[in-house]
């Protein structure tokens, strides 16, 4: 195991009816003045953010509201934020939505404090300063709601990109699954891959000796596997909604992730799709996972096979240890599909002769030097192999 | 799952030398006037105690300490401790050394802001203030670095009880396992059996649905049987050392025991011994789990065969759950045998014609009312007949 810090600060308040808590933790965390951020309709008809206001007249707070945050949120959206809460004296970004919604406002309340472009934070430079952040989460995926990352799509180029910082982990956030169970089928199926990518990136490391982040992994892993068909199924579920809740959020707040190197190849190729197809960030997992997987498997077949053996049930054959990794990225391929995932680049809309673009963009946009690091170094051939895989 | 909050706030520094950043860690969560409480032997010996000071020299800070904390913390010390903070005016306790030396630490950080007897604390009363926290780990065991809670023996009646409180959570806690090394294999074998129990306790649970933490709870204790013998087999095993000491405060920080309903009965039966015999805590433990799983198994046998089947490898027989249940409590006992704790009363000192005494004083001692409550109701036979399940 590697050395390390661990910090995770979040008050997490998790069950029904939370959210009517929101005005007081605000106060709580220092806010007076706060920006609601949104994405639209869903927030809107269910009557949530009527709620969420509610809630914060009866704790005495002002506040202004954005909505319209987009899935993959863009960073016009963010320059708007910034302009609105300097002019507004913001003091406290509270998110009411999903990933998206979250990330977009972690933007905001870093760039509000920041005296240049906020997209310096996503080329590289570390939040060391934001606005308190508060979040009341309507789809369990990201896992920003404990993590201190947030991904941001550059308008002028369509490519998106990452930051991070401790400044970007929440003061609080509310987490009702009940919000969560009017999802339908496709966006939960969404989630949950999101969450098991979460897992599997940080799976996929060459730190030797990490038996006790393995086994939570695999523990996230196998509950998704248990619960995440019951939430498609039937979204009213809440005992499902509950378990995927809670393990969305460890997924990612790095509790699991600690102490060893980590992979994110496939989010960074999957990046790329969702920028340019506007796809759902988890569809376009769940095609480029199984894919990706089945390229560089060799780099660490014995890893790949212990994920096949204890979160996929594939029988262990140390002397064929390529058929059991193999087995288990056909399990991980047929669990998406069952789910109601696409697991082609065609049904993502893509096109094979989108693919050098693609490659080139993941590979040499915004600072990058031509390859991916992770659990392999990755040249733009490799890449551009990785997405033919998945025609 | 159950509605909850959790908030561990705790910023956690692991690995080698990292006991160099005491100093400014300290300083970061705005302490100057230090008090450094440790128990006595190794930390001095191993020359802990003179690194820690060179960093809080380095970093121009005021410090005075207190050694002397013994294995089961006594209320006589802690009484010592906040008349020394008090007369220093400290505004930082340091705790260098294990699970008793930062409960002891943290007893003096509430009584020294508390107007009454620190005592009040271990008989019901919320900690909402302390001074703050920081540890130093030197054994991983009790959890304490991660953890809202504290253990205190009253040496008027010598029975032991527990206080918490959101301020008991450390403000940072320092995690080398290379501290660990140097542990001779009963005090390492004691440590790990106390995590066991943690998790367990956690496991037996009433709450219906809570497949996210249970999965996480098996993967610690899977990772405990893995890297558990390897470290008493070889105390110098860093990696097997590190793997413990994060599931050692994973297991207690509570993230894989919100939303259910919790046991501890095993604790509480077990703290009467420790009282009473002066043992060891995991000692105490592990003569008293597989007795308590042995009595009240049948309340749940499905859950106690999961248990059995998951983390035991016992092989499931959905028409003989008891069987199964029957097996994985062997297992257990056979676990703590192979890593030398005893799994025998006599072992511990203990005398059969104690029984009556420690039931009594676990059922009705310090505001009890002849009952224990947890995964079953027991009474004070039932706990007897515990006790004598342990001849």
């Amino acid at each position: 195991m590697d050395n390390f810090t661990f910090y995770s600060p979040t008050y997490f308040v998790f069950g029904k009816d939370e959210e009517k808590r929101a005005g007081s933790l605000v106060k709580r965390f220092g806010g007076s003045r706060v920006l609601i951020h949104y994405g639209g309709g869903s927030v809107v008809r269910s009557g949530l953010l009527d709620r969420v206001k509610k809630s914060l007249d009866e704790a005495g707070l002002y506040y202004t509201e954005l909505g319209g945050v987009k899935p993959n949120p863009r960073s016009g959206l963010v320059y708007e934020g910034i302009d609105l809460c300097r002019k507004e004296k913001i003091d406290f970004v509270l998110a009411v939505g999903g990933g998206s919604t979250i990330d977009s406002s972690k933007a905001i309340a870093a760039g509000t404090v920041y005296d240049g472009d906020f997209w310096d934070f996503y080329s590289g430079k570390l939040v060391e300063k934001a606005l308190p952040i508060g979040t009341i989460l309507t789809i369990a995926a990201a896992g920003s709601e404990g993590s201190p990352d947030s991904v941001i799509t550059n308008e002028n180029g369509m490519f998106k990109r990452g930051a991070t910082g401790e400044a970007y982990r929440p003061a609080f956030s509310i987490l009702n699954p009940e919000l969560t169970c009017t999802l339908p089928p496709y966006q939960t199926a969404c989630g949950i891959t999101d969450i098991m990518a979460h897992l599997m990136e940080r799976y996929l490391t060459n730190t030797k000796d990490v038996v006790t982040t393995d086994r939570m992994i695999e523990a996230l892993m196998l509950a998704m596997i248990e619960e995440g068909p019951k939430a498609v199924q039937n979204p009213q579920d809440y005992e499902a909604r509950a378990n995927i809740m809670w393990a969305g959020m460890m997924a990612h707040n790095n509790s699991c992730g600690v102490g060893r190197s980590q992979d994110w190849n496939s989010h960074n190729i999957e990046h790329e799709l969702s920028a340019l197809y506007d796809c759902a960030h988890g569809a376009g997992l769940a095609v480029t996972f199984p894919a990706y997987l089945g390229y560089v498997y060799k780099h660490d077949v014995d890893r790949v096979a212990q994920l096949a053996v204890r979160v996929w049930g594939c029988k262990d054959d140390p002397d064929n240890r390529e058929a059991v990794a193999l087995e288990g990225i056909e399990k991980l391929r047929a669990f998406s599909k069952s789910i109601g995932m696409p697991v082609t680049l065609g049904e993502l809309g893509g096109k094979e002769e989108d693919i050098p673009k693609l490659a080139d963009v993941c590979c040499n946009g915004d600072g990058r030097d031509g390859f991916l690091y992770g659990f392999d170094r990755l040249s733009e051939e490799d890449v551009a192999n990785i997405y033919r895989q998945m025609i």
